[in-house]
C-alpha cells in the first residue's frame, strides 16, 4: 500500500471529489438547471481566466492547492458531456463502469503490444473481439482496437488493398487504385484515401436516395465505367449509420454487387454498429456477415469512454500480412511464454493504448439483456422524439428517422406561410439554426449539433443525437423542443433574419 | 452533486482504493518484495482465474461485489508498471499529477476536434504545442497530439509527401518516391512506407555505425544513387534515440545533405527528445531546429501517463493541406465563434483523445526546473548503472551509453574463459539472456528488455532503460544488476546451455 503522505498520491485520491463538485458525474433529471452543462467563454476571454500559457514563468512551480484550483477551473469551463442535455456529438454521456476501468486501465498504464506487458489486458481485448465477430457473424475473422473509427476505416483501406494487391507492401500502391463510397459516407474514407497514397480523384462518391442510403445502380455503373477506364477497383465502403442522417446502406445488395466484381466490402458501422445488440433492431445490418470488414464504435451510441473502435475483419492472418515487421526487440520468438499471444506485431501502431477493458467491465455489468434494454431505449425514445417534431407546430423532419438521430428544422412562424422554398428561403433557415444553436450554447443547458447537407442541396438544420447514457426519458426529449420554442419566443425572428 | 446512491457512482468511488489495495501506486524503495511487480501466469493457466469470455453465459448480468472481484483480479495479474524495477519498456513508471489529470479528461469524456466541444482542452493542446515548438526551435510551427509515435512519425511521411509532391492528394503516389531511415530506427517508418503506399522497397536502410548512429556518407551515396536511378527521394528520416541502442544521429550533418538534395528532414525524437528538458544533455539535439518534422512522445522518458505524442511542424498550413475535409457537420463555418480554433481538421482522425492536459498539469506543478531535475537524475542514475557494468565481474557494456537506456550482457562464469565468440558462443549468450528474463519475471520483483540487433550481428543483450518516473536512486540501478548475479547463482549455466 501506498504511502499517503505522498503529496502526488494525495492528490490523485482527490480527483473523485474534484469531479462530483464540478458536476460532472451529475445526470439528473431536471433538465433547466442554468448553465449545467456549459459556461461557454471565447477563446480571448477563456484566456484571461486559466493561465494556459507554459512559456511565461517557464520556472514557476505550483503547489497543490494552486493545482487544485486549475483543475476545478478546467472542469468549469469543459462542456459536461455526461449532462443529458449534451446531444452535440454521436458520442453522448459515460458508462460509469466504463469510466471506472478506464481509469484503472491508466493507472496500470501499459501498452497492448505484448502478453508480458499486458497479459490480462491481452485476453479482455481477445474476449471483446470474439464477442463483437459473433454479434456480426464472423465466422472465422480477426480484429483489434484502434484509436478511433478514422483508423479503423484506414485499417479497413489497408487490408482490402492487401488482399487485392499484396505486391503494395514490397512495391507501394499500383498504379489506378479505385475506392467507392457514397456521398454521404465519413469524411475519413477520403482522409484515408489521402493518407494512403490512393488520392482523393480515386475516390468515387457513389450517389445516396432521400434518405441517404447508397443508390446501388449508381454503384455499380460507375464500377463499369472504372473497369472500362482500365482502373482498379478493389474496396466498396458501405456505411451503416451516416453521420448526419443515420442511413443505413442496403449491405445485402451491395454485398452482391462485391460479389459479382470481386470487390471487398468494408462496412464502416461506427455509428450504427451498437443496433446490434437489438433483436428488434438488429435488421438494420443484415448482410453485415456477408462484409470483409466492419469498423464499429462502441463509444458512441453505447456511451464506452471515449475511445473504444473496433476493426473487425473475416479472415485470419491479413492482419499480420499488413502490418508486421518482426521488431526483435519487442516480439522475440525466444520467450518463455506462448508468442502467439503478442498482437503488438499485427497492430499499425507500437504502443496502442489499452481501449478493451472498459467495454469489457460494462459487458460483464449488464450483460446482452442490459445492452439490449439501452439499445431498444435509445431507439424508443429517438422514435418519440420524431413524433413529436412532426406534432408540434413549426418543427419539421429533415427525412423519416432511420437510427437514434433525429435530422429536424425549427421554422420560424413568418417563414412558414412562405409557400417557395427558394434560396433565400433557405438561407434565412441557415441563419435561423445557427442562431438558435449559438442561444443554446449561452444559455448553456442544451447542446445539440447542426448541419447542411450538400449533397441534397439542404441548408443548416438540427441533428439531435439520443445515445444510451443518460438513459432518456421523454422528459429529456421534450425538454429540447421546448427549449427551442422558448428560444424562438424570447427573439423574433423576422426582426432578426 | 451527484446522487451517490447511484451504485454506477458509488463504483468510481471505489477506483482509487481498488487501485491503492492492489499497490499499483507503490513506488517504495523496498526494492525486493516478492512479485511486487507481476505475479505471472500463462495464458492458459491465467484463463482459468479469469472469467475472460463474453460469449458464454451473456445474458449474465453482475452485481457490483463481483464487479470489484474481476477489477482486483485484473489489477493482481496485470503488471505494475509503476514499480520502480519495471524496466522492460521505454516508458515507465507515470507521473500520478498527470494521472489525475488523465482521470479527469476521462471522466470529462470529449474530442478534440472543435472548440465547441473542448473549451479548455483546446487552448491546453495549443499551449502545450507552444511550448514545445519553443524547446525544439521551430519558430513558425504547428503541432498536433497523436495517439502514439508511430502515428506521429506517419505524419512525418504524410506532411513530407504533401509538401515536395502535393499533386499526390489527388492523384495518389507518384512512382519512385524513396525514404531514407538508418537501419537501427524504429519500425513505425517502415509500417509507415507500408501504410502510406509507398513500398517497403523504396524505404532505403541507411548504414550505421558501430554506436548506431546514421552513416551518412552512406546516406549521401543512397540518395545519389537513387536520383540516378530516376527515383524520387523526398524524405529523411533521422532518429534522436535510438530504440534499442539510444543512439543520436547528427542531425546538423544530416541536414546538410537534406539541404543539398532538397529534402525534408524528420526528426524521430520519440525516445531522446526529452533531453530538450536538460540544460546539461540537450545538445544531443542540436540541430533539430534545421528539421521540418519532429516526433516526441512525453509519455517514455518523462512519465507522462500514455499515450502523449507529439508531431511538430516547422511550417504553418500544411497540416490543413494534408488533412482538411472541412466536413460541413463539425466545421461549419457559420458559427457564431472563432473556428479557427477547432482544430480537428488538420488531423487525420476525426474523434481525438485529449492527451495535452496531463502534460499540461505536470508542467504547471513542476516546471521547467523540476523537469530537468527529473531528466539530469535518469542521465546520472543511467551513467552509474553503465559504470556499475564496467567494474562488476561477469557483466559487459554492448556499447558506450548514449541516452538514459542501458545495453548489456551477463557473460556467465564458462563463457568468460572463451576467448573466440563465434557463433555458438552467441548461440549460448541468447539463451542464457532469455532464461535470465525468463526467472526475473517469475520471480516477478524485476523486469528487463532484451534484444538481438541484427544490424550488428549481436546476439541477444539485456536493455536497461530509466526513466523519471519513479526517481531512480543508486540503490535501484544497484538492485538490477544484484538480482541478476542472484539468478546467476541459483543456476549453474554450464549445466544448462
Amino acid at each position: 500500500m501506498t504511502n499517503m503522505e505522498d503529496s502526488s498520491v494525495k492528490f490523485l485520491s482527490k480527483v473523485f471529489d474534484l469531479l462530483n463538485d464540478g458536476d460532472v458525474f451529475d445526470s439528473s433529471d431536471k433538465c433547466d438547471s442554468e448553465k449545467s452543462m456549459i459556461d461557454f467563454r471565447h477563446p480571448s476571454e477563456l484566456k484571461k481566466l486559466i493561465p494556459f500559457s507554459l512559456t511565461d514563468n517557464i520556472e514557476t512551480q505550483h503547489d497543490d492547492d494552486e493545482i487544485e484550483k486549475l483543475c476545478r477551473d478546467v472542469i468549469k469551463f469543459s462542456v459536461k458531456t455526461n449532462n443529458r442535455n449534451c446531444h452535440n456529438q454521436l458520442f453522448g454521456g459515460l458508462n460509469f463502469y466504463g469510466l471506472g476501468a478506464e481509469w484503472m486501465t491508466s493507472a496500470l498504464n501499459t501498452s497492448q503490444y505484448t502478453y508480458e506487458m499486458a497479459p490480462v489486458f491481452t485476453l479482455i481485448e481477445e474476449a471483446v473481439v470474439n464477442m463483437s465477430l459473433q454479434l456480426f457473424g464472423f465466422k472465422n475473422g480477426d480484429g483489434i482496437l484502434c484509436p478511433g473509427g478514422s483508423t479503423s476505416n484506414m485499417y479497413g483501406i489497408h487490408t482490402a488493398r492487401q488482399s487485392k494487391y499484396p505486391e503494395t507492401r514490397l512495391k507501394g500502391n499500383p498504379e489506378g487504385l479505385v475506392i467507392f463510397t457514397s456521398e454521404d459516407a465519413h469524411y475519413s474514407i477520403l482522409k484515408g484515401a489521402t493518407f494512403l497514397g490512393i488520392g482523393t480523384k480515386n475516390l468515387i462518391a457513389v450517389k445516396t436516395n432521400e434518405s441517404g442510403q447508397m443508390d446501388v445502380d449508381d454503384l455499380e455503373m460507375k464500377i463499369n465505367d472504372s473497369i472500362k477506364n482500365n482502373l482498379k477497383p478493389f474496396l466498396v465502403n458501405a456505411t451503416c449509420g451516416t453521420t448526419v442522417l443515420g442511413a443505413f446502406d442496403d449491405l445485402n445488395k451491395i454485398a452482391d454487387v462485391c460479389e459479382r466484381y470481386n470487390l471487398w466490402l468494408h462496412v464502416d458501422a461506427c455509428l450504427g454498429g451498437s443496433a446490434i445488440f437489438s433483436r428488434k433492431h438488429k435488421h438494420l445490418l443484415n448482410g453485415c456477415e456477408r462484409a470483409n470488414s466492419i469498423s464499429w464504435n462502441p463509444h458512441k451510441t453505447m456511451g464506452v469512454p471515449l475511445q473504444c473502435s473496433l476493426f473487425m475483419i473475416n479472415q485470419k492472418g491479413i492482419l499480420h500480412e499488413c502490418n508486421s515487421s518482426s521488431a526483435t526487440y519487442l516480439f522475440q520468438q525466444d520467450k518463455f511464454y506462448d508468442t502467439s499471444y503478442d498482437t503488438g506485431d499485427k497492430s499499425l501502431s507500437c504502443g496502442r493504448k489499452v481501449d478493451a477493458f472498459k467495454f469489457w467491465i460494462m459487458f460483464k455489468k449488464h450483460g446482452m439483456i442490459g445492452f439490449e434494454a439501452m439499445i431498444d431505449n435509445a431507439f424508443e425514445k429517438a422514435s418519440y422524439f420524431a413524433d413529436q417534431v412532426k406534432s408540434r407546430e413549426g418543427f419539421e423532419l429533415v427525412v423519416p428517422i432511420q437510427y437514434t438521430s433525429i435530422c429536424f428544422y425549427y421554422v420560424p412562424e413568418y417563414m412558414r406561410k412562405q409557400e417557395q422554398r427558394d434560396e433565400t428561403w433557405w438561407k434565412g433557415m441557415s441563419k435561423v439554426t445557427a442562431f438558435i444553436k449559438e442561444q443554446m450554447v449561452m444559455n448553456g443547458n442544451l447542446m445539440l449539433g447542426y448541419s447542411p447537407l450538400a449533397s441534397k442541396n439542404l441548408g443548416n438544420f438540427f441533428r439531435m443525437v439520443v445515445t444510451c447514457q443518460p438513459l432518456a426519458t421523454y422528459e429529456s426529449m421534450d425538454f429540447v423542443l421546448n427549449e427551442i420554442e422558448k428560444i424562438a419566443r424570447k427573439f423574433e425572428f423576422h426582426d432578426h433574419f
